[in-house]
């Protein structure tokens, strides 16, 4: 199988994104976007025995230093990357080095911001190894570090020389995490492509298992996705919170439960369910197009249900704090039909509560 | 006396520099760049009791936030800064925020860095109340802490909002960080500005004693030519490096002596006449103008001399761990006339050895 190759752009220059399988593999195609003689590539101990040889042999001829991480969101932590920018200087990096993050998304953000700090900006390539970087994270060049209060509060935009998403990096990946990368698949169909949506839900059986033909095909359209509403706003200023559909929710589920419990993605899935539920309460979808979201979810796996444990005024608490929040009005994102999202500012905190107490959440 | 303003682009938008006295008692021209209802003050204890209050009343009417850290350069840190975050967290800071940096460049560099990480970058305005940071580190988005290997390592390209210069701030200022100050003005009359430069020469003991109407003016054409510098090249792939001028020593020696002994503008200043020797040794320049800017910096009451227990291996090495370093070769910025410079990658370790034996620098 060859690659296929996607351009991103954004208001600075582009990159390129390669889809296929044994890129790994390729030095040349490694190779293609290291403009200097020195790397550093930044791994976690799962994926480090996995893959790091090949790209250890890529760069032989140039200086190629490693990094190898605890594999865990609990590090994806200021102090962590302070270790990365450690390493960059212990090793002489210059100015006109490359990083590679080889890894998830935990990987991909702390490298990303790593680069985009060290020196005031450096070059890096994003290797995602999980089906949720690889159409999510790794593209957008949004890069941060979680913080004890928040996910992502403390980051920087700064756009990779290049992603390369080798499918076979996903032979690795635990069912459960494979699902939670599915969930923002759907969100990228919810966001703008009826056509995609319906897609998924008769290709579903087989992206579950794994068929690459139809793999490359969901990452390819996710990742169009994301790249059309990056190029229309990287910095966040207006289309592309449309991406944060579900997002409010998740991370405040995600928050309340401790990071960790359950997988970004998953909470993702309950975010969009939440989210289509919402739309139709404030009638902008039908009830038909809502329980399509749901079962689409439901058959990919994905958690449909909130822990009963989350209480309402700590999710609302951490809703407040998100992001997300402008000028301390509550901003979402809802549907109006499967394929079109919209930005709303007119959520009361009453509607969120009889949301949340029709799942059993109460304060 | 009125104030006067600089407009200074960038290629993302434009902000002003204001420069005059009485500006932090004009609570219009403070609000002026704040666009939402949150303000945090980030300021060290010494300006603390001397200008906060008047920050505090031009802001009573928003949700008004201040946080004092610790004065001097060993503060300059990602923890220090990771502290600024966490303030902005506690105080549920949305992405509309202002941060203020009232004080020096430690304050200036590290809030516009937490400015530029909170929630991947928020609004910042420049209140620089040393004359080295007036006329330097307040213009042109750079943003960084200290790393113990070196100065201004981790950091990131962030422009301000609006840069606010009331002179009287240097009321307060001791003299031997004003003469630090004035090492910046004579670095940028050198990189571009013959007639700037004889003008300093006539005024420069009425600039010492802090005339008004000279000290505005020097600050002003020194802002200038910073700001025209940089709108050509916003994150130094090229012509911004021409700021550099002085500092590629600078940098060795403060990092040598350790920080804090020298002020940055000292080590500045014996930087410049380093580069002035350089640039006769190459045949760039005449000795007699060399000998004009060693003369301009002596009667600054700046260093001329090296302290001798500089040894030259070490001061080479931290030359080679500057950012300044491309594909480890030595690039120096040079003068070919008073009022012209130019960047330069054809210097020798042997030349750079000959010019600090002269300083009785030994390895």
């Amino acid at each position: 199988m060859e690659f296929i190759t996607i351009n991103a752009t954004y208001p600075g220059g582009q990159y390129p994104i390669y889809i296929g399988t044994h890129l790994l593999e390729n030095p040349a195609l490694l190779q293609r976007h290291v403009h200097a003689k020195q790397v550093m590539v930044v791994t976690n101990e799962t994926l480090a025995p996995l893959y790091l040889s090949r790209l250890e042999q890529a760069f032989q001829d140039y200086q190629y230093d490693q990094l190898i991480i605890p594999d865990g969101e609990q590090y994806k932590t200021l102090t962590q990357m302070s270790a990365i920018l450690d390493a960059l200087i212990a090793k002489k990096h210059h100015r006109d080095t490359t990083l590679i993050a080889l890894g998830g998304g935990v990987v991909g953000d702390m490298t990303g911001f790593a680069a985009a700090c060290y020196q005031r900006g450096v070059a890096f390539i994003q290797i995602p190894t999980t089906l949720l970087s690889q159409v999510d994270a790794s593209i957008g060049g949004k890069t941060a570090v979680n913080h004890p209060a928040g996910k992502n509060l403390i980051g920087a935009f700064h756009q990779p020389s290049a992603v390369i998403i080798d499918i076979h990096t996903l032979n690795s990946l635990p069912a459960r995490e494979f699902q939670a990368g599915i969930a923002e698949i759907i969100k990228a169909a919810l966001i703008q492509d009826t056509h995609f949506f319906h897609w998924l839900e008769k290709n579903i059986e087989l992206l579950l298992a794994r068929d690459e033909k139809i793999l490359c095909h969901a990452i390819a359209r996710a990742c169009e996705i994301k790249r059309d509403i990056v190029a229309q706003d990287e910095k966040e200023q207006n289309q592309r919170a449309l991406l944060n559909l579900g997002h409010t929710f998740a991370h405040a589920i995600e928050q309340n439960l401790g990071y960790g419990r359950w997988l970004h993605g998953e909470a993702v899935g309950v975010g969009l369910i939440l989210a289509a539920n919402l739309s139709v309460a404030t009638d902008r979808l039908s009830t038909s197009d809502a329980e399509r979201i749901y079962k689409l979810i439901q058959k990919s796996n994905l958690p449909t249900e909130l822990p009963n444990e989350l209480k309402y005024d700590k999710l609302l608490s951490a809703m407040q704090g998100d992001k997300k929040v402008l000028a301390n009005k509550l901003r979402f994102v809802l549907l109006s039909a499967i394929g079109r999202a919209e930005i709303t500012q007119d959520i009361t905190a009453a509607q969120i509560k009889t949301l949340f107490v029709q799942y059993g959440v109460f304060s």
